[in-house]
């Protein structure tokens, strides 16, 4: 029974499933990030999506008033409340989103900026910030690799078109790129070979524009793979990544993270067994760890999620093999050895997830875990739009 | 252009992405299942683990007390608060958990019953129970087909166990099934042989109870499709049943309800496209989706869901096909001959999701859609545990 009841994760004051968040994990991976970052030279504005929280926030970025990055609105309004003054929405905006912008800009005189990819928004930018007084701040996206959004990188007619627009009465502020293709990597060389090709991309989109005469101040990238494996950033003015905060399953499948590094974890409590099927049930079923099953692509499938002790530490070959909305049912991998261990109803585990930015949603605080394993403070987190 | 103003979803006033949902078809799906019920003689014990809402619930509820099925004892909490008095959590208890059951049953006088399949357990209850000076009623979960939790229902010698254990200090209520299994079905002759395992599960353990001189007034089954498909349900007294009411493009692919019969959707906004690769870029994702792809083991693989225009009515072949957290990716199906509909940056759709319960717990809000196709009501919900 690894349950020691001065850690305080075996309290009965703690209503589970509820997120545990270990500060010091979180510590050591944005100290990484930033030390990484600081050896290539350039700035980090790190992206809130994941944590969705002040207090991961104020750690995470270079000073209170930003810089970061976010992805809906509802999320620029809760830390411009928070203090946030520098940030971009780095989702491809919609028109009727605009007024809503500008509110965030004008109440809390906050620098927020827009994304885009094509001449009908930039349009509906310029006219904006023209009615509004308010010459709003934006980026181009360029694709770095053909997973979603974004002009190509050698597409000089669009990228000049676009920023022209955009010069016509609202601010061309830059570049922004993510290589999402990098979430299909996992071998060291080939993750640094799609972070020099975001890097190319970037800093090819950018010198296109400058060489038509338009302003270019900002060259961001980011994803948190080729943000770890990025050799050189010349050309790269910041870095945008969000994910490695935490850390995941996914990601370690990928080799951005360490499992040990993982951060976030979902408090379980064992409601029942099937001892004729080895299975043991917890009350943290999907809802608890979202349906995300990012794993199941990788090279080990993790299932729904690897069980620790309160400790953290993983039980050998224990992972949530199914789950149902409010049931996980644990197992052992097919093929193991290991023997289940000995979890009585009411025991508690904490499970590492596929994905912390899907788990995370599902929540709505963190549940602090300090030096001492104890919980320390409460951090609320937000979601919705 | 399929975006008439008038129908209040055009609404900038709207923040995109949001639920909508249509209370005629909520009512119909309601009715149906009412009428099918009544003509099997069973009682409807609605599990409102879907909706999380006091106004659904009151439609789906025989009278505002109830009764009703929760899943966690947040539900139980706002839903005594929202004046139901009758209520099984229908989820294993853990020991932890029997001081909120308690508040739960004192605060507001409300008969919250739980559910467990363990001496331990039982136990755990009738301890609970002497301690409290409250007698709690408990249903012994049975395995209806070896999907989850719950004793064999041929395994007497448990049975009879936990039902002598209860009734030490708590209340034998009944037994209680879910047959998981049938989830994996589709078609409507092997529907009705598994809501007839079901019932004969059912009936089997409550007859060994019996016949050891216990009491089991409650015989409780429950699923969509065995609801659905049941034709005789003699020696069960309630049905429990959810996310027929909302309907989703899962329970579509089973059989358990129409396509055109799907009451919930995503309202989504164009952000972008991708023309070279035919791509619409929306700003509803996984988070406004869930990640939920239940019907990629299915004959038809809807993706992260179907596309249809305002009036509700599927565009031919478009679904989304990708989804990151903040993007989902329109594109029509493979091998397609359709044409990808015209949709501006501002264009708004709506997708019936793959999972209603997923995709509700992603929001928290309904946006009612009445019957002349406006927006009459918002009807809050709630999340978490």
């Amino acid at each position: 029974m690894l349950q020691p009841a001065e850690s305080g994760l075996a309290s009965p004051m703690l209503t589970t499933p509820c997120l545990v968040l270990d500060e010091e994990r979180l510590r050591a991976n944005l100290a990484g990030m930033r030390a990484h970052l600081d050896r290539l030279g350039v700035a980090f504005r790190p992206h809130l999506k994941t944590a969705k929280s002040i207090d991961v926030a104020r750690l995470a970025m270079a000073a209170p008033s930003g810089s970061a990055t976010v992805s809906t609105l509802r999320e620029a309004e809760y830390f411009a409340e928070g203090g946030v003054r520098d940030m971009t929405y780095a989702v491809g905006i919609a028109p009727q989103k605009l007024d809503r912008v500008g509110a965030v800009r004008q109440r809390w005189g906050a620098n927020l900026a827009v994304v885009l990819d094509s001449i009908e928004q930039a349009d509906a930018v310029a006219s904006w910030s023209q009615r509004a007084g308010d010459r709003l701040p934006a980026l181009i996206e360029v694709d770095a690799d053909g997973h979603r959004s974004g002009v190509k990188p050698g597409d000089t007619e669009t990228l000049v078109a676009i920023g022209r627009a955009l010069d016509a009465g609202a601010v061309l502020r830059g570049v922004l790129l993510h290589a999402g293709d990098s979430y299909g990597l996992s071998a060291p060389e080939a993750l640094a070979e799609a972070a020099e090709r975001e890097r190319m991309a970037a800093v090819t989109a950018a010198e296109t524009l400058r060489a038509a005469g338009l302003l270019c101040p900002v060259v961001s990238i980011g994803s948190t793979p080729t943000a770890r494996y990025a050799r050189d950033l010349t050309g790269v003015t910041e870095v945008r990544a969000g994910v490695f905060m935490f850390g995941d399953l996914f990601q370690a499948g990928v080799g951005s993270v360490a499992v040990d590094d993982i951060a976030l974890s979902v408090l379980a409590t064992v409601i029942g067994h099937r001892r004729d099927k080895g299975w043991i049930i917890t009350d943290a079923g999907w809802m608890a760890l979202s349906r995300d099953r990012g794993t199941a692509r990788q090279a080990v499938d993790q299932g729904y999620g690897v069980v620790c002790d309160l400790t953290g530490r993983p039980y050998r070959d224990l992972i949530v093999a199914d789950a149902n909305q409010e049931h996980g049912i644990l197992a052992l991998r097919p093929g193991s050895g290991a023997e289940l261990p000995d979890l009585p109803a009411g025991a508690r585990v904490r499970i590492l997830p596929n994905h912390a930015c899907a788990t995370g949603a599902q929540h709505d605080r963190y549940h602090v875990l300090d030096a001492a394993g104890r919980i320390g403070a409460v951090w609320p987190r937000i979601n919705g739009w």
